[in-house]
C-alpha cells in the first residue's frame, strides 16, 4: 500500500496501479505505467514502470502532478507474435502448463495471476522465432502446487505426441513442482528420443528482473538443437545471466524461495550449459544422446498412495499406521544422515524400527532417504542402520527423497510389489549414480 | 566379508577382525590389526591397519603367512588422559552424549559401536590438554537418532551447570540429529553467556580419515576463548583440515550423509572460523559477544505434540486430521517454493487449504516454512499464497523447517497459545533473519 495522502490522491484522481501515468516531480516529467507500492520502501514515493522497463520511484511533494493517459486494461495486453514458419528451422513443441513463466502481475491486487496467453509469453522474447518453428500445445494452465499426478500423466502423453514431428520439446511450468514433475516424466517417458526441456520463471514476464526471457531463450535452443535424449530442467545457472543449466531431470531440486537459479543439480553435475546464444557446452559425458534413443513409450502407470514421510526427533512413528490403514501402498522415509530414524523405544512405544517392520510385513514397499538431500543412504555403517535394513526397508542410494516417491508411484502403477521393491533401488532413468570414492570424500 | 578361502584360514587360526597380526607377503612381512574387509573391495586382500594409522591391502597367495600376535581385545583398548589441572588454562566442560565421536568401530561386525570413554576420546588428541582445563560430564551416551525432547532437556541443564564455572562449553553429540539438538538449545538457553559448542565426527575416532580430532581441537579453542554467547555448531568448513566453522544452532543443517563438512550455514553465514591452533575469525559482526550475556535461565518446557509435515504433490491433507485427533498443539509444514500447499480441491475432496484452516480453528498452531530449505517464505507474491495465509497459518519467514519445528514445541511448551503464534515468526534466538535485499538476488 502506498502512504494514506498518495491513496487520497490517487482514488481522487481515479487512478489505479496498472494506469499509463504522467507524473510531474521535481520540475521533471515521467511516463509509465503506475505500479503497486514494492513491499519494502518508501510509501511515499510512486513507482512507475518506464517505457525503456526501469522502475522509478518517484517522492510526490507540493507541486508535484500525476495524471492518467491510459486505463490499466488498455495498457497491460500483452503483445503476441504470430507464429509463422521459418525455412531451415527445426521444430520445437512447446507443452505450455502454466505458473509463473506464463503469469503476469495483478496490479490491482500486487498479487500474481495467469493471464498471458503462450503467444504473449513468445512475444516478450522475440528473438526466439530465430531458434525454431514453435507449435504450441497447452494441456492445463495450472499453478504447479496444484499438480496432481494426472496432470504428469497428461503432460507425459502431449510431450510424447508432440516429440514424434519435432526436434524437442519444452515444457512451461510453475517452478514450485517441477522437479517432481520432471522426475515423473524421466520415468514416465520410456525410451525418449529428444530433448524434453521444462522450463519457468521465478519472476513473472512483466518484471524488469524476470528470468523468463533467458529461460526461454537457453531452453528454445536446447530443445532446438540438443544432442540428448533426456528429460531436465533448464533454468538460470548463476545470479547472473550468463547461462542456463540443463539438470537430469531425477537429479534435480528446486533449493531457494526466490533465487532465479534456484534450481541445482544434486548428486549429479548438470549435463549440460547452454547460453542465449544458443551455445551448449555439454558436462556430463555419460548423458544419454539423441542417437541413442529408442522407440518411445508412454508407460503413464501411477499408484498415489504413495507417502513421502520424514523422521524428526519426537516424531510419532504411528503415522505410518494411518497409511497402512488407508491402503497406500508404499512409502518413501527421509531419514537422517545415512538413512537413520530412532531404534529405541519411546515410552513403551513401539519405535519408528519397529514401524517400518510392521509397514513392510503389511505388504508396503518402504525405501530410505536422507533429509540431508547430498550423498547416499547406506545401511552398513552403523549398527543401527543395519537394524533398520533388515526389516526389508529399501535403501535408495543416492537418490532424492522426491524422486524417490515419485518413483515408487510410478512403480507400483506399473509393476507388482516384489518388482515394485526390486526395482527401486536400481538405476532406470539417471535417479541413482553408482558409488564412487567421491562420495567417501 | 572375505573370500571363503580366507575366511577358512583365518577361523583355521582363530583369528577375527581386530587382532594384531603378522602377514607375509611377496615376502615382505607386515604387522598391523587385521580390519573387516571393506565394503567395496577386493575380497581376497586381507586389509591390514598398519601401526602409522594406513591401511593396506594385503594379497594371501601361495607362500604368505599370517600369524596372530595379539588378541583382538588387547590391541583396541584406547589410552586414556589424565585430566590434570593446568595453571593458567581456561575451564572448559565437556558434555558428553553419545554419537560416533565417542565410538569406535567393531571389528567384528564392521559397524560402528558407541564404546568410547570420554577420556579415551581426548586421548586421541593429546594437545587438547594444553587449551584448557577440562571437566567431563556425561548425562547420557545416545545415537542422535534416539534423542528426544526429554534429553534436550537433561543437555540443556547439564550446559547451564557447567557454563556457570567454565569459560565455555563443548556438547560432543552424533551428528544426525545435532542441528535439531542445537535448535533446542538456543531456546532453551535463555540468556546464555558464553560459548556452546556442539561438535561430533563424521568418522569415528578409530579411523585414520576421522574429523573427530579436528572437530574436537577446534571446538575446544572456541569453548576455551571465544568471544561469543551463543549456541552453535563447530565443524569441518571444508574437504580439507584447513579449518572449522562455528555455526549459529539456529542456522545450521547437516547437508551430506558422509562428508566431514557436511554441516552448513543456511540463511545466514558462519559466526566464525577456527583452526588448530586457535585462530578465530569473527564473520558475524551481529553474534552476540561474551559482554552481552546475561543472567543465564533455562526455560526447558517442550510441547512434544508438534508435527513437521511436507506437502507434495498427490500428498493427503487429511493427515492434519490424524493430528488434530491426537491432541496436537502445532504443526509446521515444509511447502514448496515461497510456501505453497495445494489450494484446489481434488477428486471433490477439501485441498490442503482447507484442512490448514480447520486446524487453525481447531486451535492448532500452523507454521509455513520452505522445503527449498534455502531463501524466505513470503504470503503476499501469489494468490495462493495469500489464500494460506489468510487461513491463519503463520509464515516462518526464512526460518528452517526443523528450527521452526523445534521453535515451535519450545513456544507451546512455555507459552499459551496466541502468544506462541505470535512469537513463531519473530526472532529470538537468530533464528530469523531481517529481510534483506540479498534475499531477492
Amino acid at each position: 500500500m502506498y502512504s494514506r495522502e498518495i491513496e487520497a490522491l490517487l482514488q481522487k484522481k481515479g487512478i489505479v496501479p496498472g494506469d499509463t501515468v504522467r507524473v510531474v516531480s521535481n520540475r521533471k516529467s515521467f511516463e509509465g505505467v503506475l505500479l503497486p507500492r514494492p513491499e519494502f520502501g518508501d510509501q511515499d514515493a510512486l513507482v512507475i514502470k518506464l517505457k525503456n522497463g526501469y522502475n522509478i520511484g518517484l517522492e510526490l511533494k507540493r507541486g508535484s502532478k500525476i495524471e492518467r493517459l491510459q486505463r490499466e486494461k488498455e495498457s497491460f495486453a500483452f503483445p503476441r507474435v504470430k507464429l509463422e514458419k521459418k525455412e531451415g528451422l527445426p521444430d520445437v513443441a512447446i507443452v505450455s502448463t502454466g505458473g509463473t513463466i506464463e503469469s503476469k502481475v495483478d496490479y490491482v491486487t500486487g498479487a500474481v495471476h495467469m493471464l498471458v496467453e503462450p503467444e504473449e509469453m513468445l512475444a516478450q522474447v522475440p528473438e526466439i522465432l530465430d531458434v525454431a518453428n514453435f507449435k504450441v500445445v497447452s494441456p492445463m494452465r495450472i499453478a504447479s502446487e496444484d499438480m496432481t499426478y494426472k496432470n504428469w500423466q497428461e503432460i507425459a502423453r502431449a510431450v510424447a505426441k508432440a516429440l514424434s514431428d519435432s526436434h524437442g520439446v519444452m515444457v512451461t511450468h510453475g517452478t514450485d513442482t517441477m522437479h517432481y514433475t520432471a522426475a515423473a516424466l524421466s520415468f514416465m517417458l520410456e525410451g525418449v528420443n529428444g530433448p524434453v526441456v521444462l522450463t519457468g520463471a521465478q519472476r513473472s514476464v512483466d518484471r524488469g528482473s524476470s528470468d523468463a526471457f533467458m529461460n526461454l531463450l537457453c531452453s528454445a535452443h536446447m530443445a532446438a538443437k540438443g544432442n540428448v535424449a533426456e528429460v531436465g530442467i533448464c533454468m538460470h545457472a548463476n545470479a547472473s545471466d550468463s547461462y542456463c543449466n540443463f539438470m537430469r531431470g531425477t537429479k534435480v531440486r528446486k533449493l531457494h524461495t526466490t533465487r532465479r537459479d534456484a534450481f541445482r543439480s544434486v548428486n549429479g553435475r548438470p549435463i549440460a550449459r547452454v547460453d542465449t546464444h544458443g551455445n551448449i557446452e555439454y558436462m556430463d559425458e555419460s548423458r544419454k544422446r539423441r542417437s541413442e534413443g529408442g522407440r518411445m513409450r508412454v508407460v503413464p502407470g501411477y499408484e498415489p498412495r504413495v507417502a513421502l514421510l520424514k523422521f524428526y526427533p519426537n516424531s510419532d512413528p504411528e503415522i505410518i499406521d494411518f497409511y497402512i490403514d488407508r491402503g497406500y501402498k508404499g512409502i518413501i522415509i527421509e531419514g537422517t544422515g545415512m538413512g537413520h530414524v530412532a531404534v529405541a523405544p519411546t515410552d513403551g512405544k513401539l519405535s519408528w524400527l519397529g514401524h517400518i517392520k510392521r509397514a513392510v510385513e503389511s505388504g508396503m514397499v518402504v525405501g530410505m532417504t536422507s533429509q540431508c538431500l547430498n550423498g547416499r543412504v547406506n545401511a552398513n555403517v552403523y549398527r543401527n542402520l543395519r537394524l533398520i535394513s533388515g526389516t526389508g526397508a529399501v535403501y535408495c542410494e543416492d537418490m532424492l527423497p522426491e524422486v524417490a516417491l515419485v518413483k515408487l508411484g510410478w512403480l507400483l502403477g506399473n509393476h507388482k510389489r516384489t518388482e515394485a521393491a526390486n526395482l527401486l533401488a536400481k538405476n532406470i532413468a539417471g535417479e541413482i549414480t553408482e558409488r564412487t570414492e567421491i562420495d567417501w570424500d
